[in-house]
Order: C-alpha cells, then structure tokens, then sequence
C-alpha cells in the first residue's frame, strides 16, 4: 500500500473501532490530516462509522469545503475537525462523538471532568466545557459552519477536549490512535469519576506530574501502543485489514 | 413494492429495531397511521417485535378494533394507539414501551424528565406524567380500552412523550422514523438526566429556543435522520429489507 | 412429547433463559415440581444452567435426595428447592440465584425491595430478607442442608421472593414461566427501584390492589404470558425447543 | 499432555476469560508459577490476553527477566508478577487488569472495598490501596521494575487483593482458577457495594467468620469450582481446550 492507501486504510478500521466500542453510534466522526499535504483532512462522507469502508473518505480542505468535486452528502459538523485542524498544527487526528457518559459533565456545572484514572491520562489536566448559546445563542446545538467551529477550537485551546455542553465532546491527538484510545478511555474515565463522586470523601486526581510522566512515555506506534489497536481492531471484526506503518516499530 | 408495501416492509424494520436497541423485550409495540386512510392504523399481532414479520402486521381502526375478520390474538394495550391516532391528527407513529431507563422518572416526584442532550430535543420540552391510578384507581395498570386510552392521550395533550407511572412511555411522532429515533433517544436523555443529577450542581437543560431550532430543522427523509435509520436497521440485522422511500431525497 | 418430556424439555429452556438473560452465571437453579408426584421435583444435576440438557436433568424427593441411585454431583442448595417444595403444596416452580442487582437490597437495611414497575408486581407486595448468621452464625452463606432450607422457607413464609443476605435470592412461582418471567423481571424492578432512590422524593409503590389486579389477571399459558416465553427462548437459542404444552390456550 | 503442556493451556484459557469477562481489555495479565520450578512463572509475551495461544507464553524468572532468549517484547508490567511469586511462596497465580469496577475504590477515600457477597468472599476481609506516589512521586504509574513490584507487594502483605490508585488491581490466589474467579467476583462485589451505598443505611459486609469459613470450603478442583472454570470457558469460545488437570477429582 501507498502512504496514503495506509492512512485511508487506517481510518476505515478507526471508524470501525469507535462503533464497537459504543464510542459513535449513527452519528459522531473521526479524521486524520493529509500526511502530505496539511492543509487537507480525511473523514468519512456522512455515514454511519460503522459502515465506513474505503470508498467513503473524501478529502477536505481547512474551510470544511471538499478539495474535489463531491456529490456526496457530507457531514454537517465537518467544521469542528476543520477548525481544529486549522488552529492546531500539531494535531493529526480529531474526534467529534456523544459518548453517552461524558454527557452528564458537561450538563451539570459542580463537577469538572478531570483525569482520575491512568487510561484517562491524555484527556489532559484540564477539559473545558464549550457551551454553543454562550455566543451563538439558540441553535440546534450543532457546529455547522467554520465560525462556530472555530468558536469551538479557541475553547479547545491546547487541550486536548473539550465538551459540548449537551452535545458530546470534540478530542484531538498527535496520530490516529491515539485519537481513538482517548476516545474509548474518555467515557472511562467519566464513569470512574462519577462512581468515586458517588462513593464520596475526597478523589484524588491524577497529579500534573503523573500526566506529564504519561504524556512523555508516549509513543504512536509503540508495542503497548499497537498492542490496544491490535486488540480493538480484532473485536471490531477488522483484524485482516490491520496493516503496522512503516514508521513503526 | 407499492407504498402500502413499504409502509409494513418499514414498519417490520421498525419492530426489529426498537428490540435490538433494548427499548422493548416481549413486551412494547410500535404503529403506523395508514398513509391512504387516516381512520386505520398498522400494528402487530400479539407478538414480541423482535419476532415480527410482514404477515403479522394487521390493520385496526380508531377505535383499535381490527378492519377484517382476524382471528390471531392483538396487544392488549392497542388502544393506546387507537385514541393517540384519534386524537392527534398530526400524529403518523405511535411507539408504547417500557424500556427501563425512563420508569425511575415515572416513580420519583422530585426531578421531571427533560430533554438535557441534543439528541433527546425531540421528547420536547414537557414530558408530563400519567397515572392510571389517578382515574381508574387499582388497575393491572394496562391501557385495555378506549376509555383508559382516552385519558392517556388526554395527558400527553400536544407533546410527544408522555410517562405512564410504574409502567413505561407513550410517544407520538410524525414519521415511524421519527418515533424510532424518539424511543431510542428518550433512555439516553433520561441516563444523562439521571448521572447528572448524581453529579450535582446546577443542571443545563435544552432551552425552549434550542429545543424549537432542532424542531424547524427536522426532515424524515434527510441524509442525517437516514444515517440512523440505516445503522440501526443493519445493526438489527435487517439491511436487506431497506427501502427509501420514494418521498425522500 | 409425554408430559414428563415436556416438562424437562421446558425445564432446559428455562436454565437457558436464565443463562441467557443474567438472571443465573455458573451458579444459580431452577426446578419444577413433579406434575404427578408432588413429593418429588426436577433439577439439574450441579452444572452451569447455560450447559444445562435434558440428560443432565434429576429426580429429587423433598428431603433434597436423589430418588434413583445417582453417581454425579448434585447442586449443593437443592435444599432451597426441596424445603420451599415441602413448605408450599401451592409452589410449582423455585429459582434460587445471584442476579447481581437484587444483591444491594439484601445489604443495606435502609429501603426493602418494592415493586416499583407493573412488571415487577408479581414479587408481591413484601419481600422479606433472610439472614443466615440469625440462626446459624458464621457460615459460608450455602444453604446445604434442610434446616437451613427450611429457616430459609419459613422466612419466605407466602411470599413469592425472599432475599438472601449477601448472597442472592430465592423465588417461588405457580408455575415454571411465571418463575422465570419473576427471575428476569426482579432485577429490573430493582434497578428501577434504585434510580428511583437517587432521584429522589417521594416514590410511588405499586399498590396492594394493583399488586392484587395484576395477580388475578395472571395466566401461565395465556398469548401474553407465552409471547415473552417464546421471546426468551428464541434470543437463548431454544426457539426449535418451544412446545406449547397440551394445557396451553 | 504433559503437566507443564496443561498449565500453559489453562494459562491461554484464563486470557481468553479475563478479556471476555471484561476483567481486561488490551491490557492486563494472568499468571501462573511453574508447578516444577517455583523460582519461574508463566505469562504472555506483550499482547491483548483474548488474542494469547500457547505460543505467546514465556517464562520468567522471580526478576521479571526471561529464562530463555526472547526477541519479543515483554509486559511492561511483569515486575509486579514477579515481586508478588518472590514475596509469597504461598500463591501460583497472580492478576493485574484495570477493571473498571474497582477504580472507584482506589480513587475515593471515603469507603474502603470490602466483602458484601459471598462470592466476593475471596478478596479477604482487608483490601489495601496502594500509591505508588507515596513512594515514587509523581511516575506513569505503571510498576516497571523490581523495586516498585516490591513495593506493592509490600502493601498486598499477606492479603489476596490490592488497589492501585487511580490504575487498577493485582491480586494473588492459591491456584490458577481461583485467580480467574476473583477476579471475575472482585468488580461484581465492588458494583454490590457501591449500589449499597446509594441506597443507604447500615451495610452488612460479610462477617471474618463467614470469609473464614468460606475459605475453608474452597478446593481448587471441586465441582462447585469447576462449574464456573467450564460454564466461563464455554462462554469465551474455548470449551475445545478444556482438560481436568489430573489432580482433580
């Protein structure tokens, strides 16, 4: 396979991934930067992920806007992934989805999302909540134009989510996988956290020092790394199409 | 396949859905307002919707009474249809079940059910709560006749959901997509609801404004409301019986 | 099918529904009385419910023994069957179980398990709580002898359920689906129960009369009660098991 | 097979449990200690447990270190393995996972993981929570070498179950299957207990008496045992694999 051939590949098994693991049901999306051309991204057109195959992805440019002529319907929240992208030169990878239980955090207002658990590390010391009627006042909640999107993203700032106050979340990561691992360990972490509030008495957090220790032993395509993608991949019934980069190791 | 045919091929579709998604078990029943005759509606026999094909769709009226001869047994509970459709002309699907994360909302006074994420807009922004008791007193708390039905439908008034104390949900919708997509909605708001409850603080709910901009936005046949018709068919294993409509587009 | 071949054949599909439906792990039994020999019940010989064949069936006394020579191991808790056999001529079919979320209520003394749910009615209005150390001190918490199974009946009294404490439940029905139909619902009852709880306010209780409505409307083979059978059964993999016994209407 | 051939085979069983148990997910690890060499115990080379064949499996010495030559990439994590089968002559198994059920009670100080039923029984009266900051700071919080394996067996002591904040658990049996069952039992109990809570009052944990005698009861190839090796088996695909040690009875 071509460098691209390989990214469009791994975006397929991406979408696959986030469905089995009830990250995305009909709706929510995943996209990954052009390796060459970084002005552009790939996403699915607008399809269930679960049914995403190779033929679905099409190639946007940072105004949200396809670079070839498409007749296909595209997703209408293709902007918060555009903004994000735009904003955010270190990002490669983007995730938009309603994982039911980070809801709850971003609709009632005492208790901030943090990282409680190791997994949940890469959410990051920090998870503001973006509430879309701040600025843009009643609307039907989704992010449908580049000004909204980049509304979105100035709240993202450098962290690494953000919730959608009565929405979902949008995350963004240094490669494809580990956009998908903090998409599947974020909902986690959400539900560890809500038990511990639960049990009650006082929650230790995650120390900024632990996420930094984390953050530094990271590698995409590390063995521990490849060994969740491997994994995941398998559950979701795409184990024939895995495929190690060649910048692995 | 003629439009009749179509109407039943979806409602079949619609059955198998609503029990892959756990909002009915053997119990809960979902119907469709003839497209050519306002006065009769489509339903299953007595069956577990999971199990229901084309030839257990029979053709009741008004007054849940079914058109021809029939011989096979029918839901207990069919009036709940019959007086909804009766007394809602703007009503085309009718979903009644039970599924499990909305009785607490019925059972407890203290917090109303209310639309809290996007994608629960469309229960609306008063979800009111019917007791049998309050009129009939000490019942097997089955709607068995039109009297009962009456009374529920009176309950539910203009709004789309309405709580049945103790027992489950009547939802009313304007396409059978709409009701399906309602019915597996309404539990994740009412999950969401309930966390962020247990979370604490002030809660979010969806404002009338926003609730009334997903309303104005809403299409039965759209690409977006499509995508989910699609996943949750092929998720229930019923790709193969898919149709667009011929009004979609 | 003789009726004994019945009998057992149904008695396989009930372990399996059971399996099938959380109600019962590696632990967990059910048992039917004799239909003509009242002092004797069937029960499967110590194996997992979801293994459970027609072979694996045995033929019990009220003392908890094999009434013909048997070389495998028994369940050790027959005795829960045998003493609520012999304490109640009325009982045609006992469950004993661990069904995960009746265990908190067998735990924390503040709320007694309710029906809460018009599915739930059929544990009845009381469902005491039996605690082994009250008369037998520190035990491993097995109810492996008649006296024990006997405190456990006297408890149970004419109830349909008793709680054990820290241990699970045991259920007492008029007849096999109406034992297993109690088994799956008995959860839900309990996890609607709970939510309720953390809702808070006040909660509505089923009614002793609508406890009394919904008993007196009960019929073991009635298309109401058969069609959740039928369902169970199907999603367990025993659909080409299914025989409506001679009774059935 | 010879007997070292057995052990590895169960050992490939236990994974295939673990990960469809939901005990781990891509990560997490079984062990179990050489029947001959007690200074050796067997785990998987780095990979997800449900993906592990008796090729995967290497053998390790009480250093963590391989015995053999071994060009594939080990658990980072395998020191807690070895620090626990150097410090307690008196276990043959060790797990480590994340199950996400426990977390809650590493992280929340106000209520200690206790005992509440009786399958849970097996995690001892006493379930010490370990940090690794209170010795190294602020880490990744994976235990990478000796000194940190050490430092939670330490803590684990004499006890069957340890906490890791805000990552996870290890624990110790005296034989491979009872590994796997308290592992399975040990989130069941902590669900039993955080629901107890919520309901509040009083809570009865199992008593020292009752986890005593419990544990007296236990043989690790009893039928009651056995029952849930088979039924777990058989539910993770692997039944086919299943062999009763010759030590059974």
């Amino acid at each position: 396979m071509s460098n691209i051939d390989t990214v469009i590949n791994d975006l397929v098994i991406a979408n696959r991934i986030l469905a089995h693991e009830n990250v995305v049901d009909a709706y929510g999306h995943i996209s990954i930067r052009h390796p060459d051309k970084p002005q552009h991204f790939f996403i699915s057109r607008s399809l269930a992920p679960d049914l995403v195959d190779r033929e679905d992805i099409v190639e946007l440019g940072l105004d949200g806007q396809p670079v070839r002529e498409e007749k296909r319907v595209l997703y209408l929240e293709r902007f918060i992934h555009a903004a994000i992208f735009e904003a955010r030169p270190d990002v490669q990878s983007v995730v938009h989805a309603h994982a039911e239980d980070i809801l709850p955090f971003g609709i009632a207002a005492a208790t901030p999302l943090r990282p409680v658990v190791h997994s949940g590390s890469f959410i990051g010391a920090k998870v503001p909540v973006w509430d879309i009627a701040d600025r843009f006042g009643d609307t039907n909640l989704l992010v449908t134009n580049m000004e909204q999107g980049r509304d979105l993203a100035k709240c993202l700032a450098a962290n690494n989510v953000a919730l959608m106050r009565g929405h979902g979340f949008a995350s963004a990561a240094r490669s494809l996988i580990e956009a998908v691992r903090m998409a599947v360990y974020l909902p986690r972490n959400a539900r560890a956290q809500l038990a511990a509030v639960q049990l009650g008495g006082t929650i230790k957090y995650l120390s900024q020092g632990e996420i930094d220790a984390r953050n530094r032993g990271y590698s995409p395509y590390s063995t521990e790394t490849w060994r969740a993608w491997e994994y995941w991949a398998s559950k979701a019934g795409c184990k024939h199409m895995l495929t190690k980069p060649s910048g692995s190791k």
